[in-house]
């Protein structure tokens, strides 16, 4: 029986993967502070077949190493992070601390216990701003433009040097916004909350023309386990849809239309909601589609799906 | 006056940079924590007009606010690093801290006092094995193969994060091996004290085939200093000789016939001395050599300077 320690398995990404791998008769080891993920988010894994969770700081070697006592695992999927970008942006600790000390930490404690094989959520943060270059895997120059984004990198770099030297299997998945429930953040959700503030109004950041690849959390599910089956000993994976994005202005359209139609939506200014934020966004999928999987979604379904989903999440 | 802040100040390349802006006119305050940067290494800084040292550990963001105290700086040169890449592989936390956590810790105290203006000493331990291809700056994929490189790139990231929110001038030099006095470590001075303790015969790891590219220390300072006055916003260079290096028989034989000619040497097998060692590099320096100025010794000279040099300090 192969068990599988997610590490930020109570957040957003974690509870879903978490599932997935029982679903398949696997069992999970969720490891998460609680600082982001919550015990809410796990609602539906509680109970089930073959699940465990340990409250733990990732990001510390030690206190990991004792949490986690004589608990077995096989191979760990890392998606403990950071996901409030904005506040990395502001305090570059927060990132340095669930973004990268997590990687650091998990590491260590897999060398002291002989385990080879993870898997990582990196970010297509690591990019950075490319213009209308075709963003595939092996492209630089590499800059990424927030702390979150610099440490997704700065893991990916750890990631590979421990390969070199004593990990057997590596996964990297560099994915863009991922969407769907349980929601903590993200735009659709805070158009949702603006709107149950001021039903007759939505005030937008930033003109509305920004243009961004969505993925369902269903998709970026699948596409991380087809990739983990594959065996590669150092994997490198963008995952997202083939589309190239929908606007925030399609956003708020269908937030609007399927929660308040009769609400006015207020554009700002600029194509850029705050420091971080990256633009359009020309990101390719050819490795992954080359393997012979893709997404079930576009940008616009997921959308659309997760809008649903979100709404019923918050009208509970 | 200009006041410049050299961290890992008392290192190799620190105390030639050192002298270098002290032989301009400006003031210079180093700080180390003399792990392995020393006071001999300074003795020629001591008592220079406008030299001050400062001993504090680079790596704590709070330990080294206190140690700079009231005193003032305008620039930083962050030369602080693990230098020692096996020791670094063989505990990750080396390069954690002397390499990674030095950048977080000066970009902390620099934040604090409203200083933007950072020259960071990278390396070409950034990029990973690229084969036969060309390894201009904008390369990809970066694939560290040592938690040394992992942690420069990592350094990298967080710097350009920090461009994007607050800092307004970056120079990032990349350089392969720098050689010259004094000498802390490295295969010149490895070689030359082999043959102290076994003045007949010389033992080299490897087959003596594996080729890198060697930067006197001299060009280094001079090519560091020619991209920091250029005052560009983000500066990303690689710094190196035109020529695509030496090997290791040349080395071991320049050593050899200038130190002690009646020796042996004895050659291993493989073309890899240790993990994270990058056999054949070919390295771009096109970027700065557009800018009009390039490095006075090849390869091959600087090798036959700093084998003189090491000599004369190893033997004095």
């Amino acid at each position: 029986m192969t068990v599988h320690l997610i590490a930020g398995g109570a957040g957003f990404i974690g509870v879903n993967l978490a599932a997935a791998l029982l679903d398949r008769g696997d069992e999970v080891l969720v490891l998460d502070d609680l600082s982001r993920g919550s015990i809410a988010n796990m609602a539906a894994l509680r109970g089930r077949n073959g699940f465990g969770f340990i409250e733990a700081d990732c990001s510390d070697p030690d206190t990991l190493d004792v949490a986690l006592g004589v608990n077995r695992f096989d191979q760990v999927w890392h998606m403990a992070a950071n996901s409030d970008i904005p506040a990395g942006v502001a305090d570059y600790r927060v990132d340095l601390r669930q973004t990268f000390m997590t990687t650091v930490a998990l590491l260590d404690v897999m060398k002291r216990r002989g385990r080879t094989r993870i898997h990582f959520a990196s970010s297509s943060a690591i990019y950075g701003d490319h213009g209308e270059r075709l963003i595939h895997e092996d492209i630089g120059p590499l800059q990424p433009i927030s702390n979150y984004g610099a440490m997704k990198l700065a893991s990916e770099a750890q990631l590979r040097a421990a390969k070199e030297a004593w990990l057997e299997e590596v996964s990297v998945f560099r994915f863009p916004n991922v969407i769907g429930v349980p929601a903590t953040h993200g735009v659709i959700l805070d158009f949702i909350r603006k709107l149950v503030a001021t039903p007759d109004r939505l005030d937008v950041l930033g003109n509305g023309t920004q243009q961004k690849a969505y993925l369902h959390v269903s998709d970026l599910v699948a596409g991380m386990l087809h990739i983990a089956d594959r065996r590669e000993p150092y994997a490198v994976y963008n995952i997202g849809p083939t589309d190239d994005g929908v606007t925030v202005r399609f956003i708020a359209e269908t937030v609007r239309d399927q929660f308040r139609p009769a609400a006015a939506i207020q554009f700002g200014e600029g194509n850029r909601g705050w420091v971080g934020d990256v633009p359009k966004f020309a990101y390719s999928v050819e490795r992954l589609l080359a393997t012979g999987w893709q997404p079930r979604l576009g940008s616009r379904e997921a959308v659309l799906k997760a809008v649903a989903e979100i709404i019923a999440q918050e009208t509970r």
